[in-house]
């Protein structure tokens, strides 16, 4: 295997442009006392769907890019974030997937980005055979509050890197900036539930996604829901994948939402169904709508599941 | 309130990008004699789609994105303008918005762009509590000659800008490029009437617009009228708002075209009947086809408007 | 005439770009044993789409944007390019368009791309009256082999360049990157097919173009049928023309695929129809699916043509 790319060293010129236009994209910087950089997307100021459209991409370690277009599958909701990557791996896999847990006392929040390919905390590190050196640090927290500094503090550990370079990007839910950047991650989900249904990540070469960008919800609650069903249920993803085409096969038929015992009602129906506990909901639920995947060895493409327009509206227009 | 980003600031790169690729983007580039810098964009010059694009983004002070885009929502009219900012009120209303008269003898001229904000000649500023500090100031014409050069040194005057720091961008309504420019005002067209019917601009947070390119006409009259009709009946804009929800409800109930005593006919037509006085046109025209705005104080959605194929091809295709 | 752009300076900080970027991008970077550069998209290496979208830039010499886009037009196959220039014709047929017959020995190839101006070995470049003058050239093969180093050198003194300043970049078909960079000629297929049935170029102002990606053929036939198929069945392009409106309407009802007696079976089987003799095919076939000319002189528009659908799922899904 090649050397892979650095999604730290990628994404720290996303990370200062953005710090550089705050004023611009209505962010607010901060540091803690001990230095950390804190940038809210959307707590205490308004940021916005370009600040969101940003995010994304530092998400994506500097490997990939987010577009705005214009979309027209879904009456009403008409701009879609469209994804593509230069490795959807090691940009979603190895950097966008909010898979470090991070918690102290009764804060909670899922880090994601490309500070957790500098900790490496998570297994599945050792399966993508990746662990990033980079001299700084930055991670994206969908909270509405600011972590403890003690928490910060030890991020910037674990990171490795001095707590100067630790920049956290903090996107709530309800935000224009929180909901673009959830949606950012269609592509994500899909290679997220590829590893789950053991198809191996080697073979995944390449990919890209559109997800409509929904209205933000005014709680918690409709905002997560709403930013779950423009995946679920108006997500589309390609992958192109190396290997047997049966395999290829068995992926494409696997992915999409519709193969979930939970799929069929808006995903905020789902959660309160299961008393809003997040575990309890099918893991399987979290992938894109429509997805084709093409096997490169014989040229072959199996595509699986399909748009929701009732349960998209139902969602979005609640 | 925050401070509000510098819209010549923010622009200038881009002005000095256009004049750097004159050649490429084939502009003419001239310099009066007192130095005020002018540049043609199709006057005894090609110009092209590319060099419109270009020349929205510099009319939206350097805060906005305009993408070409693949588009099929009207049939043989394949590509569309997609529009977005950081700051929709600033960049389009501070900045895009053709709102500065300008005239000596018989030249008459609307001003656009970052320059509007220098001068803050309009009342819109004060409602805006908006005016620009900035050493170089760009305007865009849409006029098919030359300023005389008196108006020319008294632009720059009333900028506050030294004569060799005024750039004037000259986009006749039928060129490529000025075509191009002027359905980049969809999103702006949106901001304006809801200041006319009384929104609180403050409660506009974000949004995005969408217009499809017409072919140039080939006179003024006929160019004019395409441009707008791609507009006001090809037009897609979203806001999102702060406030009750009614009062979202009632914006995108006011906003589109539709809501005009003169909407169902192309504009040339409209305008002809009004005997080409284009102030006795109903300003409620002026907007576009189809509107979603979002409370995000509730995260309710509402739609009004239309498009209308058949009038888009029988004012395209005409 | 004004001076043109160079289409050898103008693309050379793409070459060093994707360069810099090629351990990111999956590809290859090796130098002959007499300096000349290669670049390997897809041999020896993954590539992948996005290494394809920038080499669409490079070949049209640095005076056009290639984009993704999500579309809609063909189920299954989600994603376009999308491609805009400054000067067609210039980025098109000067840069872009496949047209040096490069050969020793038994290797052979067609190179494209901003080396072919500097040069300026085809009879075309008399009638572009064009002739490029740049430090470095940039070629794009669209092969599956290194071509032999004599060849290599002999390429170098034909573009007055030092062969360390040579780029040769190196797409197999069946490649993700020579995928892309090959339905990516959407546009300048439709300007070849317009200088072949005579209409003066000098004429064409602008124009853009959309093609949807296949998936690559597992082998050169296959991913060959696929890529024209893109472009015949499924691409559509607008120009914009100058001169008398019978002669745009002329052009328009010449352009499309749908002209030539091979039309209606994917390319494919029209090659095999002829036994693979490339020749015997109708040159008339390679052009877009769907195509609108707009005379300038008039504001009038011309389409003809259409998508093939039925025959995009065939060639793809096959």
């Amino acid at each position: 295997m090649t050397a892979k790319p650095s999604v730290g060293k990628l994404s720290a010129p996303l990370v200062e442009a953005l710090v550089q236009d705050a004023e611009t994209l209505r962010l607010a910087v901060d540091r803690t006392a001990t230095g950390a950089r804190i940038v809210d997307a959307g707590i205490a100021v308004r940021g916005g769907l370009e600040a969101g459209r940003r995010i994304i991409e530092i998400c994506l370690g500097g490997l990939g890019r987010a577009t705005f277009q214009s979309d027209v599958r879904f009456k009403r909701w008409g701009q879609a974030v469209h994804v593509t990557t230069a490795d959807p791996v090691i940009a979603c896999l190895g950097s966008q997937y909010a898979g470090w847990s991070l918690s102290e006392g009764d804060f909670f929040a899922l880090g994601s980005g490309p500070g957790r390919a500098l900790a490496a905390k998570e297994t599945l590190y050792e399966e993508l055979a990746y662990k990033d050196a980079s001299d700084s640090a930055a991670l994206v927290l969908e909270v509405d509050k600011r972590p403890p500094d003690t928490l910060i503090a030890q991020i910037a550990k674990d990171c490795g890197v001095a707590e100067d370079k630790l920049t956290l990007i903090l996107t709530p839910t309800s935000s224009l900036a929180g909901t673009v950047q959830v949606v950012g991650r269609v592509l994500e989900v899909a290679l997220h539930k590829a590893h789950t249904i053991h198809f191996p990540l080697e073979r995944i070469v390449d990919g890209f996604g559109t997800a409509p960008v929904p209205p933000p919800g005014a709680d918690f609650l409709t905002a997560m829901g709403r930013t779950n069903d423009a995946v679920l249920y108006g997500g589309e993803i390609a992958l192109y994948v190396e290997g047997p085409e049966d395999e290829a096969e068995q992926l494409a038929n696997g992915l999409p939402s519709s193969t979930s015992r939970d799929h069929g009602r808006p995903f905020g129906e789902v959660f309160a169904g299961y008393n809003y506990d997040f575990y309890a909901c099918d893991a399987g639920l979290f992938s894109p709508a429509l997805v084709t995947v093409t096997a490169l060895s014989t040229g072959k493409s199996f595509t699986a599941g399909a748009y929701e327009p009732a349960l998209i509206e139902r969602s979005f227009g609640g």
